[in-house]
């Protein structure tokens, strides 16, 4: 396959493009018998649509989605649930004037090299709109795993740009648009956000998922380990470029001594390991960090060519969010949702006969 | 399948335990006609070997690979290589003391309660001896990437436990057992792991890997990208917690003026990104940062539970390497390598009568 | 992947249920360049399409095909087709006397037996009205297969119930609803379903499929043979019984020196191979053959049970084709079609750089 | 991958060459706490072994299996199981004479044309040899099919040449070198085999194949049906050229009235479905026969190329089965197993939750 699908048992198909009618998926491998409707998939659309702050692209889109197959009655049937989101304001005006030059940052050259073609309106293929997608996906994963396992799975903006943000609650988060933990920064961001959009230039930011109640035994060694499938999955997303388990590359300066989580009968005395070890889960919160790059788009004039080979420069205009990484929080859960359903089934295929001998916690 | 084959088109399946008779891996996927004996794996091979110096396990292994199939009068036929390494020094009386026991950041407990069984002997399946499979298949797609592409896969050490160490040359790095760029701080290094064997902990480390002439083109959007890939595949080497491509967290504090590569008719300026857009290659070079967490098995006292759930404590003794980092360079070329001849195969499935239309640098 | 999709690398993804809103799918690894539009695919499912005679199911439904992905001016990108059909002449009251009751041959059992729960409207997701999804798939990979190696993939009914039709021309096959590659024999033909239909029973039917100008050399021994994937292929298809490559059932009584096919420097003397040897395509014509039982759905009354397991009895009304045979030769077409592709595109994945040293014929 | 892996969760790897140093293979994915040791491989492997009787290629190979991880203490521990068996009786020399010509009915020209290198020495990786594999991973799945399920598999030559065998017992079956089904007939297929080895010539083959106690449920529709993956793997199978599943090709024939099996509260009525409706099984046998083409080995001379594409003449010595398919039943019912043990995983993974609603029979 070329990269549309992921997943081995909860597999998720997506297409579409920016400018096209719509964009759509495939749900194969959720159980049957879960309660689910449009409105589940919405709700958490609705938590990454452009328009929903000023700190993030104002293209109106109202994604509104329509499930198409594989619930009856309410209720899923175990068959594919196929699901579509059409496409509103798709300006292609916009982009007319940029279709012969290679946006900095962007996917344009190595598309147009790739395959020859591109498809210049708004990103095309590359557009991080792709990512309806994954959080419809990742809607039906996480109802699951929460209705089937209790897990849940909630993430939070960690950094934006130079400013960290400590971690004081899932209400917080849940409070202001930038899915920060803690809610008397909000002020802080905005101001930061309204000087760096009047720069013309982006930042980039660092936003933490964690998944909570997972139950140990989930995790296919060796290569299908749950944290290299965790990483694959968060590297796939638009703008990442790092991502890390648990103490990530702090661990690099941690001894031994220091690192590796120490066991009681009442459970694990730290979480350095981030909630997997030898790639399954250990019954801790799973803990993941991603680093994603600032918007490349931005009014500031660079440097470039065009389809012709030659020099040029481009002020990149549209509707841009100045920190991608701001809508990036459910688009993160639901990436952790999905590969997680997907160990859950890939494990009980395998080991649905096995008494776990001996619970800690 | 339960997660020892990865690869889409270049697949290596992997099978063997730290104290059973053997390892062993098959490689599907190879093109016929490439030059191939047991040499130019064992090469690769001898780069991992335990007791290679005083500052990695003294663990005696000639890890003698044998090719069984897929190679015909010297040159690869298209078939499935399969290939042996007979494990010869299993001291398995070593680990009878520590079977009732789980070692703190080990995989004991998660293999454990996921199987309801397991093979104590030196951490069974979870050793990272199974990584000579990833060499040995690494030194193939190694090979035919250089004789194909002309494209090299290099590593180095860049950081042990607090020291950094600066890049200089891969004539540095080829000349140390620690694979350090810079001959210069070999001494201190030795003097660093010495008294960290003395004080009987562990440190981790950093490494850092480079794919130089790849084309561009490579790589599968949206969730097949080269760099999801490149991550996933890194993540399930044994002790790695984090995964950076290009500027990976630094991209966090950057702005998109400074992050977002610019280009001219001579090339990028620059490579933040890391050689990949929007998941393809951009025919820069690719540059991947890994994480790797402390060794576990430290000589320290830690408290743990013992198979019947009771707190007890433990010291771990036996033969291992203060620093597994030490050791991950040869297998995080490996594993970049077999990314890259798997997505170069894929490329030319799908784009292989593109003419790509626009060449820069 | 619960099995809505098929393809290594020519992938087909498949949702829709007979009586929900619309059937859809997903193609993912088209190359990028080729010319397509919605009439390609139109053209196809027009072929299949129901109450197009009076021979088969008098359902009504324009099968109009949106293209919503993967096509920009004209040409596919490379990235993801997806396509849409809407579901018009849902009656789903035809279906509830019935869902309360399995009916013999049909899968309403199994799939209740399987999931808890069914959608009984139509068969739901075990309708043969998914083949559309098939179809229109076929269409894309029989364009691209004639556009780039000038292969042909043609079918034709090769017996009705107990009437074997002798093959004169494909142009016959295109002039009548039967498939029938002897015009001469379609007055029987109607003549026989009209007996048919009045007795209220049902009857099977062989189709036959033929592939022209295969290249030599397609096919990945030892279990992606290609007439392996040819027969799963086949026989995923509803109601299919049988696959024969080649001579088929008759093998068993041929010799070794009747059944060898011999070469001259100018061909294959005979084809009782099929096109296939060792699971690689010879250049010579791939030639299948399916039989597809009777339909299941019949006005006579049959025993049964209710889903409460009492015994009953049942008759099935509705708009029923009375041999799901006839309409299965654009079906099969395109599962030929779209196996050849995945294998042309795998072939050149690893054999791209390979010569083939001897053309014969 | 590049055929040499099949099953989704049930994964099969292959390696190995006729007159190379061994055949290996690694089963991915067993349930841990199997009961397991080389001698279950070594039973199934002995029933298929040349030289077992006057009929079969009198190839002297023990055919020792040695198996190399995944079994602890007894017990599979859930990783990958991988085995090997080592080639004794290679004898290159008795290929020289034919390695510059094409065989016809053999892979030979499809190889070369591939690849543009071949291993001639015995078929390569051609050889029907590589079946070892297969029916040592067989042996696995069947083990645990009963273990599990109370599921067996079992086979019978159904037709040898033009003569047709009767099914009688099980018993006979097991009493006699050629897996006839009645004891009486072995005399005639005795003399029939020494007339047909005296003339030089070969005879095809019918086997089938039955899976008894298979729970309802199994396979996923709809591209992965139960029924297709048999067909597949059949298919799969050296010198198989066709597949039937239930009443097969005689369906074309039948009325609905007859093929639909019906249902009452004891059970089915009749099976020509074959155990499986809508690609899931039903909970009767699964009953699936096969075409095995005659041998292609013969000693008649037969027209053919040589490499350079002149026209010549060969005649094949060495020693070959006069009819292939008198082996063929071992291999047919591991890939049986292999196929049900999947979709057996697979079943479970999705549906693990579902009590199945009504039962009869």
């Amino acid at each position: 396959m070329s990269g549309n699908t992921f997943g081995t048992l909860y597999c998720v198909t997506s297409f579409g493009e920016s400018h096209g009618p719509a964009y759509g998926g495939v749900v194969d491998g959720c159980p049957p018998g879960l309660a689910l409707c449009a409105a589940d998939l919405q709700r958490e659309l609705d938590r990454r649509k452009p328009g929903s702050s000023r700190h993030v692209t104002q293209r109106r889109e109202s994604d509104a989605v329509e499930i198409l197959s594989g619930v009856y009655e309410g209720k899923t049937t175990g068959t594919a649930i196929g699901f579509l989101i059409r496409n509103e304001d798709a300006r292609a005006k916009d982009y007319a004037a940029i279709a012969a030059k290679f946006r900095p940052g962007h996917a344009d050259y190595t598309y147009w090299q790739k395959y020859g073609v591109r498809d210049a309106r708004g990103g095309g293929r590359a557009s991080a709109r792709e990512t309806v997608v994954r959080v419809a996906a990742g809607a039906i994963a996480k109802k699951w795993l929460a209705a089937r396992y209790g897990v849940s799975v909630q993430g939070y903006l960690a950094q934006l740009g130079p400013r960290r943000i400590e971690f004081r609650s899932w209400q917080d988060v849940a409070g202001n648009a930038f899915f920060a933990p803690d809610a008397a920064v909000v002020p802080a961001l905005e101001k930061f956000m309204h000087e760096l959009r009047a720069s013309g230039d982006s930042c980039g930011a660092r936003v933490n998922v964690v998944a909570q109640k997972v139950p140990v035994g989930w995790g296919e060694p060796v290569y299908g380990r749950l944290d290299a499938d965790i990483a694959g999955a968060m590297m796939s997303i638009n703008a990442v470029k790092g991502v890390e388990i648990g103490a990530g590359f702090a661990a690099i300066e941690q001894k031994g001594s220091e690192h590796g989580d120490e066991m009681t009968p009442q459970g694990f005395l730290s979480n350095h390991n981030g909630g997997v070890l030898g790639g399954i889960s250990t019954g801790q919160d799973i803990t993941v960090s991603l680093a994603l790059k600032p918007t490349s788009s931005i009014r500031l004039p660079r440097r470039t060519i065009d389809t012709r080979g030659a020099a040029t420069t481009i002020e990149t205009g549209g509707r841009h969010d100045p920190c991608v990484g701001i809508r990036a929080t459910p688009i993160a859960e639901a990436m952790l949702a999905c590969v997680l359903m997907d160990h859950a089934l890939r494990h009980r295929a395998q080991c649905g006969d096995v008494t776990p001998p001996t619970r800690i916690g």
